[in-house]
């Protein structure tokens, strides 16, 4: 995964398509390496969906993530946990209303939001998550407060705390802990309104024409591609901070006219996200966030992103202490879609980064995958 | 995992405990081998819970293990897909009372049942699983029929079919789906109602008691192992058919008092169970399903049970067609609780074999580990 200066390489999904088109990807390294000589405080690497970004949205997309990583790196600053840290980062990208979580997210087949959410922390390896959780602004500060409550141990009468909740039983935890309910009006906008009433209309009119032609089997694999907007748009983070600890975090409001109850991956253990510190037989530490879904697998394509950190400790002289050596921060972003919205910063940074990638001209999304990435050091304070 | 006659090691799980037992479990043979030369039909290894079984409580599990056994047999003598012989299995196992599934699942901490299971089909990788369901009266079914619509492709207008459902939604599905509702009173036993009356009022004690002393960091660590009965008692069943294709299945009610709303990984993919038939890189096919969970890593040990079965076709003549092959079927559980009932049978057996596991005189449960499988060969119908 360390990717040295202007290399590059060939990846081509494999398809169970007949029309396979086998297109080129490069590998690119983004821009330049950031490098700190001063304190290090930590990096952050985010993403606000991997989908379509028309031109029109682009702006919006890059302002979100841009204030996704100052929420993060100021977070870092003020001496946080990494778990923080992302929270914070996700917190942003949910409120905006051009994302698919929080705010604004897609409406299930009843109109409703419903949504799901996970964090992880590499230090402990605890995990909090929602799912299909309806009535709370923001998921990911419940799937963090359930990852909190979960590292104090044992609930009264040695009850094992929750890591996982979903649906009624979620919202009623959130509440009980003081997370602030939300009127579910509040977080339905124009435009995801507009949105739910034309998938409504094509719903009924799909039907409609399939009812009367009869043809059951044919209604199974018709309009492949009716549904593709905004259906993927996940939106994740990754941090590490400047003890080496890493966290992951990820924010769903799921699929377009998902059946009530519908939970999607980004709410599951080892399928939204994950975070490891290094360990005794692991020298780096690693955070993933992904959007799509394993459980796409059976499409022609597979239409997803991920955004990957990695880092290591390292130093020209081998005595030196751990706090005294270069953490050496790699990181990646890699999509099938046509397009995904990305922001990263480190603490020297005086503003994030922001950068849409696309897949090369004539790609064909859940053909083809595009991966780019870069390499950040971050001094030690001492040095 | 091939084991050998006779063969014995010395197995001792992990722990951070500071008291930890160098406890030594024998991984033993089960049994003689299961030789068929009549025409194979499949087979199947059940559990019915890892925990503590007492002598008076065995003859029932033994019994409902039995039953599950024989169902999913009967299933497959029929011809039916091995998914719906695990399903088959995984009903009869719900449907006993004295198990921690489905009828007789244990109260959450408002005094309703809320279910979770999951299955998987190790042909095309498809999954179906439902968290916290109320009302139906065999969560499994409902997960199987995630699985087989999941399986007939897209809803109308491109919609990507559920497999994971939740709550309330779960319910409607199901329903909808024409599974029959059940009166969540009538899932309620005498036991299950006693059991929730008795862990309240322990509930309803330690938190007086707590609140009186204000030891809130005294309140997590305390009564380590009040709550330890029947909150593990998840049940599975693993099936391979003829062809070699193999399934998985699980079914929990969860722990006891559990908040609302909470998932364990009997619903998680990936956790509860798996299933993957023979692929281009993997010689074997192979089903799992477990018992505890990964989110209790943080304990001093770890408790839970796993069943695996995996097969892979063999003969003399290496020449002769897969379909003429003799099936080798290895099977095993495996428990770091006190004991573990299981059940397995072939088409062939008049009927099936049952055993309670448990861990040798002296072994501490959480810190050692029992092992325990053996061989079946199903001959090819044609020899």
């Amino acid at each position: 995964m360390i990717m040295e200066k202007g290399m590059s390489s060939v990846e081509v999904l494999p398809s169970k398509s007949s029309q396979v088109m086998a297109v080129k990807a490069m590998v690119k390294e983004h821009e330049t390496e950031l490098i700190q000589k001063e304190k290090r405080v930590g990096f952050v690497l985010v993403h606000a969906g991997a989908g379509y970004h028309s031109e029109s949205k682009a702006k919006e997309y890059k302002h979100v993530c841009k204030r996704a990583c100052q929420k993060a790196i100021e977070k870092l600053q003020a001496g946080a946990l990494a778990t923080d840290a992302v929270t914070a980062a996700l917190i942003e990208l949910e409120d905006s209303p051009f994302t698919n979580a929080g705010m604004g997210s897609n409406l299930n087949l009843l109109g409703e939001i419903e949504c799901d959410a996970s964090i992880m922390d590499g230090k402990s390896l605890n995990f909090g998550a929602v799912g299909a959780l309806s009535g709370i602004k923001n998921p990911v500060s419940v799937a963090n407060r359930l990852l909190c409550e979960g590292q104090k141990g044992k609930l009264s009468a040695g009850r094992i705390p929750p890591c996982f909740l979903v649906g009624e039983g979620a919202y009623r935890w959130a509440v009980d802990h003081g997370i602030p309910a939300c009127s579910p009006g509040i977080m339905t906008t124009r435009f995801s309104l507009a949105a739910f009433k034309r998938n409504k209309r094509k719903l009924e009119l799909a039907e409609k024409v399939e009812t009367d032609l009869i043809q059951l089997k044919k209604r199974r694999q018709s309009s492949e591609k009716e549904n593709d907007s905004g259906t993927l748009d996940t939106v994740g983070a990754v941090v590490v901070d400047q003890e080496g600890n890493v966290a992951a975090a990820v924010s769903s409001g799921g699929l377009a006219l998902k059946h009530p109850g519908r939970v999607g991956q980004a709410a599951l253990y080892g399928c939204g996200c994950w975070a490891e510190n290094i360990g005794v037989h692991n020298p780096y530490s690693t955070a993933v966030s992904t959007s799509g879904s394993p459980f796409l697998a059976n499409e022609d394509g597979v239409l997803g992103g991920v955004i990957v950190l990695r880092s290591c400790r390292c130093s020209a002289d081998p005595d030196s202490l751990p706090e005294k050596q270069t953490l050496l921060v790699e990181f990646l972003w890699s999509h099938t879609t046509e397009s995904m919205c990305v922001g990263y910063m480190s603490a020297q940074d005086g503003k994030a980064k922001t950068h849409i990638s696309r897949l090369p001209p004539g790609a064909v999304a859940g053909q083809s995958v595009a991966i780019e990435g870069g390499v950040c050091r971050l001094e030690s304070p001492a040095n």
